[in-house]
């Protein structure tokens, strides 16, 4: 009489009722074991998605999705060990920047990432376009780089949150996505497996996030928080719009070579330092540098904001993160080459700006397999302000570009991508270059032009 | 941009809104072409049974589940057909009774019943309990027995409204079951398919059946009957309680032998009495008996519901509808013998009063594969007067028993199930039998004996 029924349990959240711990558990090891199958588990998650979960139950599933992998551990590591998270933004290369500036600070950084899935790469497929480099390490290996290097940025085993892993695919074909308690338990499960002692998310709202809107953003980062308090680790969170995408470029090896023009100091979209510094100030005060005396009752000689700020910059803008950056790379086997060519042509030196007048199709042929350029002219008439980038749609143009993937196992073109010319708050004339386009696809440059068009809002002054 | 994607159709309805005609269609053919994968039509389902349908999809679902398949036609037929349906209850013989009542007044009824899958055996399940009856028919033959005998009852083919049977089985394992546009459109669609001219529901509420509740009962039947009207069919409906079983008997060959008592005028419940009488005023007036001069705009002549009552009330008693029963069962394969077996046996003619005294455990094996009777003696101290018997739970006591279907290839025990010696109305004391197991599974009988005694709700005097 106490074994329990999947039928009952998704009856039970279909009438709007809440799931106990251990019918939660019981789903979770069922889909873990392959004995519930999909159709049983799709309805539960329909169910879920529109009848909503309370904090106790998206926190058992969380933890329940947690344990049904291995999680790492960096006890006796004598150090916190700090994670970053962002819940997916197009253009997004915070990561590489972020992880860099915090070991060059004393930080010890820990990352698990994930290959993209939908309109662009993760951050491991934009490592991937790196020569050489390798996100795939074993737990040893990683605690390791973590010690010597400050940071490493692994791929997520398959025995991280496997239970997680099948959810999420099933829940990406069943218009189950978009549901507050099943996007913090899939993101949570897998940050607590990951050992990590501190965890900074990074919450986006707007066209291509998950969250549409602030408030909903809000919300979704404090359940967040809260399950990370209730499992023993720190958290804070960043709120972050998506009225544009993340700095000038969006495609895999477009974005390593705008990180490394940031940490060279070469060329940083304001936007993108506002929002790595506003993450390496909450990072940096979940780590040890700064919860050291955490727990005397004095709030005595806590540095301030603009300490910490202050601090970081330093450790930017003196070339030390760069410095760290090619630590890193070097120590998951990237070959250092790519950064010395990058530093030696014509429109690294000249900045962005550099591309604008002599721009033709068929242009030059530079680092890793990028292959065409294809500039984007605007054609309005009268000056125009940019007000907004919808980045959702920028993503579909860098997926028809072949920055992304349709399906798990498409091949992705690490040199295909979007770099923007011109960004929200600029103003455009006929005939200014809006972006250039990569791709190795001649033939779907008119669609692709298109849709970026239709991306931009403007004010016509 | 004209093509379909099925997780924009889930989203849509997760989000609460209206399907289009087409997107109805084009699940529905995906589902029965196996081109929709079981997790993304269980998701839909669940959406379905959360966010409603409006009538119109309502209507639209059943009509393409309807065209999924085959439909029967009894065009140039020169008579309407009559069919009835029941939503499924506990103890219901009344196809059984109701076919050769209406045969033998001159409608004619063609039925298409299922097998039982849940508690107890459906109308095939019982009629299967007469040695050598068979319920595989060809169309041909089924229209033809409708126009010698007046009435047949086949088993629904494969090709019968296959998109349902495909979904049936699915919500079975979901928990989405209890769906009003679900169930109307299930069951409409078959309807329609079986090619009857009027159709007269008996939407059952209560315990053990869909609805829960008179209301729904209505809501739900009035849905079904706009249905039929829109689909250019006669309808009316009956809603009828199950505050306790129909009948005296749950159990395939158990409800034979109460279908051949009711029919021969030995032993009639009441209730089922009244209920078979209304639904046979139900389906006379949808049968060109009664409405062959429904085009005329006069309302002269029409006989009243008291003289349809009358004149089918004499069918039976005459002995019309019984001799028209064993016609029926003939025609089919079903081996007589087994009536006159009954009509000479001893408890037959002492009448089910007859069982009361002398029972043992071990007692008489009779009709079928029945073998052993188990009575369930009254521990009550004081007089009590019965209020009700929770029909569910006499189901899941018949299903314990071996009368019905855990799995679709299960075995039923023909001869398993219930024999009520008390039923709702009538007092008990101490030592009064209330009812007899029929069961070969001698193990479980104290185990249904405490599901039963829970079933019962008194009124100690």
């Amino acid at each position: 009489m106490n074994s329990i029924n999947i039928t009952e349990v998704i009856d039970k959240k279909k009438n709007g009722k809440a799931l106990s711990t251990e019918e939660i558990y019981f789903f979770i090891e069922g889909v873990t074991n392959d004995e519930i199958p999909d159709y049983q588990a799709s309805a539960l998650l329909m169910a879920i998605c529109i009848n909503g979960m309370t904090e106790r139950e998206t926190y058992d599933l969380t933890m329940a999705m947690r344990y049904s992998g291995h999680n790492i551990s960096f006890e006796d590591f004598g150090h916190t060990v700090v994670d970053k998270h962002s819940t997916g933004g197009i253009g997004d290369k915070t990561t590489l920047i972020i992880g860099p500036i915090m070991a060059a600070a004393g930080v010890r950084v820990a990352k698990m990432s994930g290959r993209g899935l939908g309109i662009t790469g993760g951050t491991i497929d934009k490592l991937e376009s790196i020569p050489g480099f390798s996100s795939f390490m074993t737990e040893e290996q990683l605690v390791e780089q973590v010690k010597t290097v400050g940071f490493a940025d692994a791929a997520q085993t398959e025995n991280l949150a496997p239970a997680d892993k099948k959810l999420y695919a099933l829940r990406d074909v069943t218009a189950t996505v978009d549901s507050i308690p099943l996007i913090a338990s899939s993101i949570m499960c897998k940050k607590l497996s990951s050992g990590a002692d501190g965890i900074v998310l990074d919450v986006k709202y707007g066209s291509g996030a998950f969250m549409r809107d602030e408030d909903s953003a809000e919300k979704l980062a404090e359940i967040m928080k809260s399950i990370a308090y209730k499992a023993g680790k720190k958290c804070s969170y960043v709120i972050s719009d998506m009225n544009q995408p993340l700095g000038y470029t969006v495609g895999n090896s477009l974005e390593i070579e705008e990180a490394v023009r940031f940490l060279s100091g070469r060329e940083q979209s304001p936007q993108l330092r506002e929002l790595i510094m506003k993450l390496c100030v909450e990072m940096y005060k979940l780590s040890d540098l700064y919860l050291i005396d955490d727990s005397s009752d004095s709030s005595t000689m806590k540095e301030s904001d603009a300490e910490i700020i202050n601090k970081l910059s330093g450790v930017l803008d003196s070339g030390k993160a760069y410095d760290k950056f090619k630590e890193f790379v070097s120590a998951q086997g990237g070959d250092l080459k790519f950064i010395k060519e990058l530093e030696s042509s014509e429109d690294y030196n000249s900045g962005y700006d550099g591309y604008k007048e002599e721009l033709t199709y068929e242009d030059i042929v530079r680092l890793s397999k990028r292959k065409k350029k294809s500039p984007i002219i605007s054609e309005i008439n009268n000056k125009a302000l940019i007000t907004g980038i919808d980045a959702e749609k920028v993503g579909r143009v860098s997926l028809l570009l072949g920055a992304g993937r349709r399906r798990k196992d498409d091949e992705i073109d690490h040199g295909a991508g979007v770099l923007f010319r011109k960004v929200v708050g600029e103003s455009i004339s006929e005939g200014d270059v809006l972006a250039v386009f990569y791709t190795k696809k001649k033939r779907i440059i008119k669609q692709a032009e298109r849709m970026l068009a239709s991306a931009y809002e403007l004010f016509v002054e």
